[in-house]
């Protein structure tokens, strides 16, 4: 730690044992969210409540400071009445679903012109393996985004138990096909399939994807163009960007590091000149670093993982987490993300929601994807 | 930060602002190295006696409080006995020379057996455009390497102004020899050239050097095995391995963001699951990122850039720089990393030097793809 930094973190020091000795080592801080608290339990009103039921078990093990303890409370409010306020600040809403339907619109149009001046129009081959629930739901996303758009789909579906000729055949099928510009395999893939033989198989310049290496490499490699980006990730910088939040220079702190998701999304951070942090599950102590971040994007698969004492005053979340979770009416499920929504809107300055954050933007990049081939196949860029 | 965070904070504070109250608040931090000094002109004795200085103009200041403040002075000292102690530690060295000499003699010794097992070895090529003096320098060492184990090189002196046309026909006639393993264009290229373009011809079967978007993109994605990792970034593990540093769940920061050395270092890093962060220009603060981290790689391009007060107590540095500086003798010029050594030695519980730290493991790495690319080729894998 450098000496500015040195004095910087004496100040605070001081203000902390300040603050403790004024109010007591074991008092309870009460502007700070609780751990340990179910936080899909809670609702908004319960979380505010709590926030500010201070425990009064404390008082009775100080009885005979109790006068004194009240007095140097007060004073304790008095020097925290900034905080508290702040804290009780709701977050802008990175809604998703507005910027999805500008690029829809932008796309439809493009794709109307297409059809006028060349008589041509963009086709995506989807291939599904088995009969996983949420592949169809996904895959039944994707289709109906094509077909508002106006781009055609051909779906090969495939039984569980196929053989990995099959499938590599159905996609050099369509490597081979000048007519179909985009190939989707629907991940995962029955564990008797090789994904990344299969991925290797589609030709990167159909991979709208952009899970071929190739592609991945020139995304990694400074100043190269990469002919696809994954469409979550690009989803994300298109949200941090339509929204106007500034990305150069800032802390970027990526949970998790699946190859659809942290690790691309964490390339394109750093393309867009943040100072990026990889987390993971060896990460010891994630919320200290997590805290020190201005942009905190969460892939994790762990729903409401990151709570809101895991993030520093202002920081940008986005919430990539799908996650089925039981509702607690009782009545069957709904999706929640990996964020404690609830805790981190008192924290956050801007935070996507679960549904409607990233999930829209990320359909709306894959018909863009989808276009830009069939644009280059075109001879159009 | 959480509440068991928030509680050890709590007691660095306690013990910061009791020192401080115990030292006063505008005593200096003589344990703490000093900023603003230039360190590439300090000697190892001048900077033992600069931390021992204590400024002493601050008692003239506080002359009524001075027998208080010698007793608590001493008070000070007993507290700080452990942590003075430890900053008079030098760290381990870790030498590269003695790993590299290690990797040759099992090179020469796979070699030699190749050869009487089928009567074969490998031929590496190497391209060079112009007439760059480190280009030369550098080649020299890779030859003079390949030479020592028994691999056959083949030069390719292209001049400065030749046409692109030439370097790829150069580059393609390697690719289709099946008598050449292993192929390395010389970078930097003329501006003339088309890097990415050169780079993308080269066979990825071939590519001993790692930069090929396709060995960089399966370096990129976890769980797929790239056929080559670029040499430096894998002499820096290689040389931490060997060294017995853990990385795993280690925080480690890199400096700078080359394609050559920080990118593929923080993708082989993550690999063995550290948590990394990637520093570059637009960092801010960028010191207070690497004092948090276990791991320093630093690879910038600036002599003596990582400062000991960059560094948390206790990290392992390793400095992947390789600047000509002017020698303090005023003969001549001399290599300096990127790190200032003299005070990172004194905070870093081990550091590499700079020359002899990672550069000779660089070169026998490259002995080590050129010979598994040979394998490969020749099916001994």
């Amino acid at each position: 730690m450098n000496i500015r930094g040195c004095a910087t973190a004496g100040v605070v020091a001081w203000h902390r044992t300040l603050r403790k000795a004024l109010l007591g080592p074991n008092l309870p801080d009460v502007w700070l969210p609780r751990e340990h608290t179910p936080s899909h339990t809670l609702s908004q009103e319960s979380l505010q409540r709590k926030s500010f039921d201070v425990n009064l078990k404390f008082y009775d093990h100080l009885k005979p400071l109790l006068w004194c303890q009240h007095v140097l409370f007060l004073f304790g409010c008095l020097r925290l009445a900034i905080p508290l306020g702040a804290n009780e600040h709701n977050a802008v809403i990175l809604e998703g679903k507005p910027i999805a339907k500008e690029i829809k619109l932008r796309v439809t149009d493009e794709l109307r012109r297409m059809k006028i001046s060349i008589g041509r129009f963009p086709r995506l081959s989807v291939v599904l393996v088995g009969d996983r629930r949420d592949s169809h739901t996904f895959i039944h996303i994707k289709l109906k985004a094509c077909n508002q758009v106006g781009i055609e789909t051909v779906v090969t579906q495939l039984p569980e138990n196929c053989a990995e000729s099959d499938l590599l055949d159905a996609v050099s099928g369509f490597n081979l096909d000048p007519d179909v510009h985009g190939i989707i395999v629907q991940l995962p893939l029955p564990q008797h399939l090789d994904e990344e033989k299969i991925i290797n198989v589609v030709s990167p310049e159909k991979d709208v994807d952009g899970f071929h290496p190739l592609n991945v490499g020139n995304l990694a490699i400074r100043g190269r163009k990469p002919l696809f980006i994954p469409c979550a990730p690009k989803g994300c910088i298109e949200l941090l960007l339509r929204h106007g939040v500034e990305i150069k220079g800032k802390r970027a702190v990526i949970i998790g590091r699946s190859k659809i998701v942290g690790l691309p999304t964490s390339l394109l951070l750093q393309r867009h000149h943040a100072t990026v942090s990889m987390l993971h599950a060896y990460t010891k102590d994630p919320q200290q670093i997590t805290s020190e971040a201005d942009i905190v994007v969460a892939d994790v698969g762990i729903p409401n993982i990151v709570r809101g004492n895991w993030l520093k005053k202002g920081a940008v979340v986005i919430d990539m987490g799908s996650n089925q979770v039981k509702d607690p009416s009782g009545h069957g499920f709904r999706v929640s993300g990996d964020v404690c929504f609830e805790e981190a809107v008192k924290v956050a300055s801007a935070i996507t929601p679960v549904p409607g954050g990233v999930g829209p933007v990320t359909v709306s990049m894959l018909l863009s994807n989808t276009l830009d081939s069939a644009k280059r196949a075109f001879g159009m860029v």
